[in-house]
């Protein structure tokens, strides 16, 4: 994760969630009155988005908040958890409390389906990737989440990575065309994937040297055979309608991975209160 | 909506997507290459979003798309509906594909919830509204959706409506003098909100010339006890735990607004594809 | 006031002033040459803008410069008072001047004007508030300054808001029709506010359901038979004209709130100087 | 005047403005009515700030507005004039109409307090000059307004120009040293100017090489002796205490340039209404 | 190359040079005067950097300069070749000069460079790519240019690619470890890189799974014995001292890729003139 | 060096190089692991940039690491020594490492090229400047490499100084006329150069009253015939074709000033390396 960045998206969300000032917190709280915090788990789930807390606090601009993190970035919680203890200026405490609450409810969120999906696929030799069907603006987030849920990364955006879709296909005049007109222009250390819906699709990806091969909305009784037409060194990937229900289907199904825009797209956010004691006026 | 905030969010959407290029598109296609696309809706539900679509093109530095949208924001549609034609440089088609339909899948999903909700609850006299519960960055277009939907919009933030929870409550000391100590710094367009559990506490908010009462977490039954306890010209809001399982309970229970975090909090997007023809190299 | 948004204000006048560094400071003085200063005030007033001090020295870049305020915000001050002592490193001190002045001398200024205009006032039952007249970029330092001379702040801009004139009325085909139009489209949390001239416009806006009645551009003595047209609940604003000779007037003539763009229109600047002792050459 | 930076700034004018939306238009006016306006100057004055207008508009989003300036930048202009017809959308008419008059009027009054004082000082042999006393984030603006009501620029800021002042030369260890630590650093393009109180001081500055001698709150007689003391090819300046009362006292003093921070400190904006007609719902 | 971060980079590249204004044309020149000019190759090279002309003038905001490219991206041209005709308001043919020069000369460098090189390597089955040696700010424009004259691009930073070197091997704990450690957490769309410098390293980079193996500061007598240690399938690729006079040597060599950052690290700008007839007064 | 613009510009830097983060560092090294490290020079030359060291692990959020510098800005270094020691976390010592390299050894590359410049001309009455031909992005460190290097700098943008070249003066009608339109609306503290290339010009430029008149691209030998024509008080600057080879004819060619674009333009970055030991796993 890149924290400059981070600390750049984290401005802006503040931002707009302020404007030009908290009008609650600032007119009840006196600006040094402190007090103590918890974030609290109520439902189970796997947690993520921990290490915001104080990076907000910071980007707020207060450095003097504890916070006191009682799990790790992927651990499973269960409802009751205490997630965090902090301690500081109750005006931070507040002002802050609906950002890393909105982030990270919706990261452990992701956290918690992609850990269900991987669990239900149950075959270590399936990378479970995410795609690029992220919120805008949230995609390095959402693509950190998906790691502490035990997923893995396809490519972040369209800079990092080439896939060759039947557009592509058809306007470079097949999928041997389309793979040599991108490797002659490209470095040596991006990967070309393409596509493919049928077994001879899968030859022709073969043939042309793609890196990666992969098997559009295939069932997994397809993609045993399609793997078939695959040599070792040539990365499958299975893509398309994989859900929690649909999942353990693909269990030794031999692709090496299978990639799912579920994990971010369809996100309940894990239920996670905030409950403060604001001090007392004295 | 404010169209140049709007532009600078898209223009950080792109950028994220896109780093330092389309691979695909660029290596593929030629520059001026022309082609046409589709999106269409795959499951029923309320159409939102559809304004943006021209937008990002125009951000993407490309206005010569010709953009034809078939329904109007907070349309009916139904799976298979064509949504919208477009037309222009495939490159731009392409590269800006993924961020139109992240953003209105999303906005498609949350106006498609808030009308089930509406529906649901089936009572003209209650105003559905959201929550500051929506997705850090995406604020204005969450909000944006939930009107599109049939809903209305809670404050936008911290900055345009005071809101006194329990902590507020105690640390100044009761109800009455939070609102006062409120009310004695405020501004007269700025409302004030006081949070409620109990029938001693709405007593207390009406007192301290609260402008909104919230219950908070109250059933049905108890909200039709509490509201008479509320003089009119003090707007009564119902709040915690609605869903589309919950809501239809809350019809006719003499509250003003009900307002709940789930329209924007747990989406699931509409599913709408893009489909191009990307012309044929000459 | 928040003050993420005040930091990133406060690098955007740095940046407009140092543009490439300064010449002065940087050719003569040593880099950790240390000194002392104080901000003077040079006329009568009411202070504003001391809590800015030490933020502009930390958006610099420094934060070893030690800052002892002697008088509060919203404090009258007197010509000669010492406003407040800074140590720290003479670079530090002299290329943020400028800035501090500016703002600090507009700020009070805007401070001194205000309390001017509540002092001659002198109606404990009337509000004083400001418009939308800042100047553009300054609007949160603005109005912050209005509510340290004992003030209050009008809507912050166009979206917290509604204020419907005779444009919107007339397009909208009447009062009643304009208010109904947005009152059906607004969430609970807004108000709006109608601006009138005549008593029959009064009575429409009564009708109407505004929240807010704002008599433009009439005398006391119009205003004191104008508010009688309003049942308690609505709340009254007198607006257009009001000035520090004119304001008396209005004393006792059953208003809520009057507001007026000359706080922040008009401003003299209160005279503030900086004097430092820049340490010896060693 | 720097275009590409102008914008960005009135970008940042209109978002403090608009918010996550302008309420009153978007909620009342459809998005493709149009309408007329005009600028009307309510008081004589010095016009400045006409080229803003298209440019307000075309930052908001809107390329179509047409705007027929009826004044050049600089002229006088009388009570009743109508400055510039403006037609097109009445939402972007009116949802930009505070910004243009917010700045049109600072402008416009900048620029009317420069041409009385150039007036009242009745002397072309001595250039008027302002000082970095503007208003944060308005600089460029504010100089821009001096230009056109007939005055020039002193430096832009800390960046293009030296300024030294009784702490550089303290420090230094006297004006000739300061002089020479500086200009043995410093390019050949940039001008050094050096602040005298005393007629000794004064000739030091000369003995240094100082480009620029400036006599700090010096009354005009005093100056009229101070300048016998400088050779052709140094430029003389006054400074201190020059208002639109004392200026008149400078004509025939000898010096090269008067500067004074009150054309931009003390700012009575021009007042100029915005009037329009928004169209007939059809 | 991606059209919305290129237009950033370039509004920011006119601000650093545009200041508050460009004092001569401005003051010279009228608005409106428009004149011709044109870009002339004064040294034999590959030009690079044509796109760009039309994109300053847009950023710059103007948008009616008429531009004729003689020369296509990565064309060689001759010295005295016009490589580029433009028609438009002068101002804008002038204050935008010296960016587009400064950008064109150093792109039509790296280009020219590039093609030196791949000259005189003559080795068509070894592609040269470049490294993040480019200028702070700059990489994005440094790859493209390097791309335009035949070279191919390395990683685009540290986001896109996995580089261990000595330091990550030795604190991992050997190759094997090191690429395990980072295969296991990665996803399948990234490579890993390994650097070698002995035979004993490269074998067990192989046998660690690493997908590209570079081969650090080896003369091509030592390269061809390491090649032989690599299995097809894995990528070769030798770093390290290739200069315009070493380059020759590593002709078949038996790498898939030579790396160096020589080509946007030590540039010799083409020399490129500007010359304009800007229109008679009058 | 204007502090906070340079932070501003070392983030735009990280990003571009960090992207989504930093997957080599991130996945070998945990969070805490502690190393050193140290900055070596590889050739002879000027150092510069080392203050940037500290700067780059502040904005990337690390204020922790231990910075000790061997050598001031503007030493004279030899390869071999060692210019910095650092001491920190190993992550942030690796992150940054490019930037820091990248950045220094482009600004030691200009200092050597300066000190070797105003070495070979060896007139302590000429000060050699540079010009505008800076790598857009990277002005204020160029500029100030300069300086570190001996040099000085010419004006640092088109805002903060005049040159009239021959454009200028054909469109004014002649160079008196020229300057004239200039002076009439030009402040005191900016001043007017003339390009000339005949001794009429010269003469020309002298009779309007430049301050700076420039023989571009004249011989030594010309040079000392014109410089005859200019009296004392107009500065006198020669341009054009300086390279190290022709630099030590312009010695004592009685100019005050030589600029040359050479020095930012043709850059042989002083080769630097980074070594670390990045502690051991415990």
């Amino acid at each position: 994760m890149n924290e400059v960045l981070l600390r750049e998206q984290i401005k802006t969300f503040l931002n707009e969630d302020l404007g030009t000032g908290d009008l609650s917190a600032e007119l009840v709280f006196d600006k040094d009155t402190v007090g103590k915090g918890s974030f609290k788990a109520k439902t189970d789930g796997v947690f993520c988005g921990g290490v915001l807390i104080e990076t907000v606090y910071s980007v707020f601009g207060d450095n003097d908040v504890k916070v006191k993190l009682n799990f790790k970035e992927g651990d499973r919680v269960k409802a009751g958890d205490i997630l965090a203890h902090v301690e500081g200026r109750v005006r931070t405490l507040l002002s802050c409390e609906r950002i890393i609450l909105n982030l990270m409810q919706r990261m452990s969120g992701i956290a918690t389906i992609t850990r269900k999906l991987t669990d239900r696929l149950d075959d270590p030799t399936i990378k479970l990737v995410d795609t690029r069907k992220t919120l805008p603006g949230l995609r390095m987030l959402d693509k950190y989440a998906v790691k502490c849920g035990g997923g893995f990364n396809h490519r972040m955006g369209l800079y990092d990575g080439v896939m060759l879709k039947d557009n592509h296909i058809a306007f470079a005049g097949g999928i041997e065309k389309a793979v040599k007109a991108v490797r002659d222009q490209l470095g040596h250390t991006v990967k070309i994937e393409v596509e493919t819906e049928t077994a001879e699709q899968v030859k022709q990806a073969v043939k042309a040297g793609a890196d990666i091969i992969m098997f559009d909305n295939r069932t997994p009784e397809e993609i045993k055979e399609l793997v078939k037409l695959v040599p070792k060194g040539i990365i499958t990937e299975a893509s398309g309608g994989i859900t929690p229900d649909s999942i353990s289907g693909f269990k030794g199904c031999g692709v090496d991975v299978i990639s799912t825009g579920y994990m971010t797209h369809t996100v309940t956010p894990m239920d996670i209160s905030f409950n403060t004691d604001c001090g007392v006026k004295g």
